[in-house]
C-alpha cells in the first residue's frame, strides 16, 4: 500500500478500468471477449513494419504524425490540421477529457455505455452522469442537455449494446448543446456511417476513431480525432509531445491507405454478425440488433454468469459485465466463421446438458 | 480558433511544450538538438521487430507489458510489480503527475530544468515552482521543502545542464519531504548511477527511466517507472489501459536484455563528451561538466542565438533556449565522432569569419 498522504484522494479511492482478460501466449482459446477484428490487418502493414530501419528507431518520431494525418485527411476529405493522432483512441479520449472537461466539471453519456467514460471523468476530478437511453436505444437529447455537463460522450455504435444513433440526431444534439460532443466511433467501420462530416458545421464536435477494430490493429495502439482545426490545436497542447511511435505511424498509414482490404473485413464481419445473431436467436438468446463487431445477447434463463463460466470451461472467452441491467447478458465479439461455429456449438452443449439434467 | 467557452481556461491560455525541431526525411543535417543516442540500437531490437507477426497486431497487447517488466525487474533486482511501463518516459511523468498532484497542488523543481515540468503542472491545474540551484548546481533541499509542494521533480542528470545530484542527497530529500520525489533519469545511463535502490527505503520515491536515449530508441516511445509495489498499483489506475503497443514491448525487452550493446554506446558517448568538451573549451566556450549525452555551453561573446542560427545555416542543428539564464548558451547533443568534428569545424568557421570581420 502507498502511504495515504502521498496519492491524491481521487486516485486512492477509485478502481481503475478493468480491461478484458488476455490469454497467455500459446493458450488455445476462442477469444470473443475484447472485440478484436477476426481477420488480419492489410499485408501492407506487415510490409511497412518489415521496412522499419534503425534510424526510425534512433530518432524521435514526427511529433504530430504528419504522414498519417495527410493520408487520413484525404480519406475523410478534410484538412490535415483537422486530425490529431493518438496512442489508441483511448489516448484521444484522455486528451479530449483534459482539454475540455475542467476539474469539478462533468461528462454525461447515455447509459449503459463504454465503462471507461466514468474513469476518465474521475481522473479529471469531474463527475460522470449516466442518462438512460430512450426506449429502443434512442438518444435522450433533452435529458443529456439538462445535465448541464461540460461534455457529452457518445459511443456510436454504442458499447456494449452495438446500437446506433443516426447522424441527424447527433447534429440536433450538437446544435442544442454548448459544450463538447465527443462521438466515439471506435466501432464505426462496422456500421459504415460517421459523424465526421458534422465537424464542418459544429465547432463543438470531436469524432474519435480507432484502428484497433476496423483495421485489425489492436496491438499497434493507434487512433485519431477529427474536429475543426482550432479545436485540434487546443488538443495538441494537451497530448504528450511524442505520443505516437515511428513504427505505428508508418503501419497505421499503410493500413488506412488500403481501404479495399479493410472494407472486405468489415463486410465479412457484417455477414458473420447476421449469422451469429440468427443462431443465437434459435438457441433462445435475445439479441439486440448490432452495427458493431459484437452483439449483446440476453441469455435464456437470465443467468449471464453461468453461461460466461460454462463457455470459459470450454475455452471460449466472451465478456460478462456483473452490473445492473447487464448481468443477464453476454457481450460476444463476432469472430471468424469457425470461431462463431465453436461458440454456437459450445452454447448448444450447455443448453442440452441443462435440459438433460 | 475554438469557441472560447468550449476549451477549459487552463488549456486555452497556455502554450504547449515545444519539442526540438525534426528535419524532414532525407534532409541532410548534423542533428545535435534533441539528445538522441548517436549509435544504433541493439541488433536484437531489429530481430524482435522482424519477428512481429500478424496476431501480435490483431490482438490487444498485454495491458501491463509483463514481459518487459520481468526483464526490467531482473536488471534492477526488484520485483516485476515494482515496474510500470509507459509510452515513453513522458507517459510516466504524466501518469505520476495525475496520480500524485491534485488540482490546486504544486510541483517544485530546481531551476533551470526540463521545460516539460511546468506544462505537466499546468495541465493538472497545479502550479510549478522553480527553485534556483545552489552554487555549482547543488540540490536546494531546504528551499524545495519550504515550497510545501505536492511533489518534487528532479531530473538527474539534469536537463539542460547535464549536472548531477549525488544519490545520497536525494535520499536526504526523500527522508525530509512528505510528498512525492520523482527522479527523472532519462539521461541516467550516461552517468551510470541511479536512485532506483532508494525505492526500497522510501515509499515516496518514483524513478522514471527512458529507453529513448540510453537504448537509442527515441522512435519507439518506451519508458518505465520504478517504485514500491503499492505506489505502482496506484499509478496503474491512472495509465491508459493499453498504453504500450505489442511491438514496442518486444523491442524494448530485447533492448534491455542486451546490456553489453547498450553499455558500449554509453562508454563511447562518455569518451566523445570529453573530447567535445575539450574542443569547445579551446574555442572559448564555457562548458558545464556533463554526465548526460549533451553539454550546455556558454558561447564566446554571449549571443547564443547568433551561434544557433550560424550553425543552422551550415546544416548543424543544436538547441537554443530563448530564456533568462540560457540565452547565452547552446545545448549540444554528443554525436558520433564525425558529427562532433562537423560541429567543431562549423563553430571554427563562424569564429574565424567573425575575427576577420
Amino acid at each position: 500500500m502507498a502511504p495515504s498522504n502521498l496519492v491524491r484522494t481521487t486516485v486512492r479511492t477509485m478502481s481503475g478500468y478493468a480491461p478484458g482478460e488476455q490469454p497467455a501466449p500459446g493458450e488455445r482459446v476462442v477469444k470473443l471477449n475484447t472485440n478484436e477484428n477476426p481477420y488480419p490487418p492489410s499485408p501492407r502493414v506487415m510490409e511497412a513494419i518489415q521496412a522499419v530501419d534503425v534510424e526510425m528507431l534512433r530518432r524521435y518520431p514526427h511529433p504530430l504524425a504528419d504522414r498519417f494525418r495527410e493520408s487520413c485527411a484525404r480519406l475523410w476529405s478534410v484538412e490535415a490540421n483537422q486530425i490529431i493522432a493518438g496512442n489508441g483512441s483511448d489516448d484521444i479520449l484522455t486528451i479530449a477529457t483534459r482539454t475540455f472537461v475542467p476539474p469539478g466539471g462533468s461528462i454525461a453519456s447515455p447509459d449503459p455505455s463504454y465503462s471507461l467514460y466514468p474513469v476518465l471523468a474521475r481522473l479529471e476530478d469531474a463527475r460522470h452522469v449516466g442518462v438512460p437511453w430512450l426506449d429502443g436505444f434512442g438518444l435522450p437529447i433533452e435529458a443529456l442537455i439538462a445535465t448541464r455537463a461540460s461534455a457529452i460522450y457518445l459511443a456510436n455504435p454504442n458499447a456494449p449494446t452495438g446500437t446506433v444513433v443516426e447522424i441527424a440526431e447527433i447534429a440536433k444534439l450538437a446544435r442544442a448543446f454548448a459544450g463538447l460532443v465527443l462521438v466515439d466511433e471506435a466501432y464505426g467501420d462496422f456500421w459504415g456511417q460517421s459523424a465526421v462530416p458534422l465537424v464542418k458545421d459544429f465547432a463543438n464536435v470531436v469524432v474519435s476513431r480507432s484502428l484497433s477494430k476496423g483495421y485489425a490493429l489492436a496491438g499497434l495502439r493507434f487512433g485519431y480525432g477529427v474536429a475543426q482545426s482550432g479545436v485540434i490545436d487546443e488538443m495538441m497542447k494537451v497530448k504528450d509531445s511524442y505520443n505516437c511511435d515511428a513504427i505505428s505511424i508508418v503501419a497505421a498509414t499503410a493500413a488506412i491507405e488500403d481501404q479495399a482490404h479493410a472494407s472486405r473485413g468489415w463486410e465479412n464481419v457484417r455477414l458473420e454478425r447476421e449469422r451469429m445473431t440468427h443462431h443465437l436467436s434459435e438457441l433462445g438468446f435475445k439479441v439486440i440488433p448490432s452495427q458493431a463487431n459484437f452483439v449483446l445477447a440476453t441469455v435464456p434463463g437470465g443467468d449471464g454468469r453461468r453461461f460466461y463460466e460454462g463457455l470459459r470451461r470450454q475455452g471460449i472467452l466472451v465478456r460478462y459485465f456483473d452490473k445492473p441491467g447487464l448481468s443477464d447478458k453476454l457481450r460476444i465479439t463476432v469472430g471468424t466463421g469457425q470461431e462463431n461455429d465453436a461458440l454456437i456449438a459450445g452454447l448448444l452443449t450447455m443448453i442440452e446438458k441443462q435440459q438433460a439434467a
